[in-house]
């Protein structure tokens, strides 16, 4: 058996009950922490607070290499986990097809992820968002700006009313000059707004820092204004509203100190 | 102090460790179920589990008479509970503006949503998903067929080549005739592709039951077989695919049983 599970958005307690359980009553767990990781856990904490042992794996050994974890997953019960939810993306999808396909039975136990922290932390409903895009570090996508696809899938949300969640690039195990296993840079909603600052200065946007952490921020204003403002440890994301429903309005100017006159109030 | 926490989708242990230690601490915890929920488990079986009291409120008690849950927290360490996310939705961003407004702290312990296990139990991208939008029970739009803005959503989607959820209407304390304590229907997916087949009777769909739970099920078919295939017991959702990814076309048929020819495979 193969379980995926997710740990969500924080530390070692933002894992379901159930994903606990599976989690200790496992012979082997995997993890791999280079599409996203909790920022408020090492994998010392994890291991002593769940009391399992961890075998970490770079990409190259999840998706160049899985015949290990798949190996695990024939002899016994096998655990892979990551931050947020496994599934969410098709990064791992291939895992699990790999896994059906040798006759392994899969199942998946949910994380929280950022995407519904964006919706609930901001009071953003989640009907009203659109497509989310990322973000890339200029260095990553060989630009020195925003490219053109972030701009289009703002645009075409913004057209229909709708909100865009943007995420903020994550480079672990790759850095600006390829390869380098000790290198990790998390994309700050500062530098963020910055960049889209550049063609929407005077844009509303929100900031939601350290989701799932008790010290969560979420902050709404201009992008020019938002890219002056240091919002701490990350993991960070921007969300650039589309129409406002007037609680959506209240929302952001009650809970995150959003100037009235931006949100049409 | 009032805490928002999210019971995740399925039973007593889809909350999370924080959630779970934060019921157990508070002085008071309310719940409400009447916008979801959890198909895995009574209040009894929440209350035994997490050894608290639970003191459910009908949607007047939340929405017209926030009074004593505001008290409450104004006294002590009081909890409002759904399944779910408590605040991916605008319905409960009123009490949380409300409690700021009279200096009650507040803070949200996540829960997993629907929107989040639709991505993750079919392999599509949640990157990739457009505007979701809820199918009404017939009678409760008045009409006899799937309302226009359903149609303009998938549509509108579908033009950007995204995937839509499709929320299935839940209609709890409301019956066809008016408000009625003891009514309690879901709308399950052979219904919902039924009453969608009308317009799209040879489109791809995936549904979706149960999710979150050991058990759930999802099948990817034509809208016009899903309609005659029998899902179990509810909650179920449907999603309307828009252009695939290669991963998501095989994702589709290894975990879904799409037909191949209707992945374009």
């Amino acid at each position: 058996m193969l379980t995926f599970i997710g740990l969500g958005l924080y530390d070692e307690r933002s894992i379901s009950v159930e994903g606990r359980e599976a989690l200790r009553a496992a012979d082997r767990v995997f993890a791999e922490f280079y599409t996203s990781r909790l920022v408020g856990a090492t994998v010392d904490d994890l291991e002593a607070y769940h009391d399992v042992e961890i075998e970490v794996r770079p990409r190259e050994g999840v998706e160049q290499d899985p015949g290990a974890i798949l190996d695990a997953a024939a002899e016994g019960d096998a655990v892979f986990c990551t931050a947020g939810d496994t599934m969410i993306s098709t990064t791992h999808t291939d895992l699990r097809l790999r896994a059906e396909e040798r006759g392994i039975d899969t199942r998946v136990i949910h994380g929280v992820t950022a995407q519904s922290a964006a919706s609930s932390l901001t009071g953003l409903q989640n009907y009203r968002f659109g497509k989310a895009t990322t973000l890339p570090f200029p260095y990553a996508h060989g630009g020195d700006d925003v490219p053109q696809s972030v701009i289009d899938t703002v645009e075409a949300n913004r057209e229909r009313g709708l909100h865009t969640v943007v995420y903020l690039d994550i480079k672990v195990g790759t850095g600006p000059t390829g390869p380098d296993p000790d290198h990790e840079e998390y994309m700050t909603a500062d530098v963020a707004a910055a960049l889209l600052a550049e063609g929407w200065r005077d844009e509303l946007a929100v900031v939601i820092a350290r989701a799932g952490s008790p010290d969560a921020v979420v902050a709404a204003d201009r992008l020019s204004a938002l890219a002056e403002r240091d919002f701490g440890d990350p993991l960070h994301l921007l969300v650039i509203p589309g129409d406002l429903h007037h609680v959506e309005a209240d929302a952001l100017v009650g809970l995150a100190g959003a100037p009235t006159e931006l949100v049409g109030e």
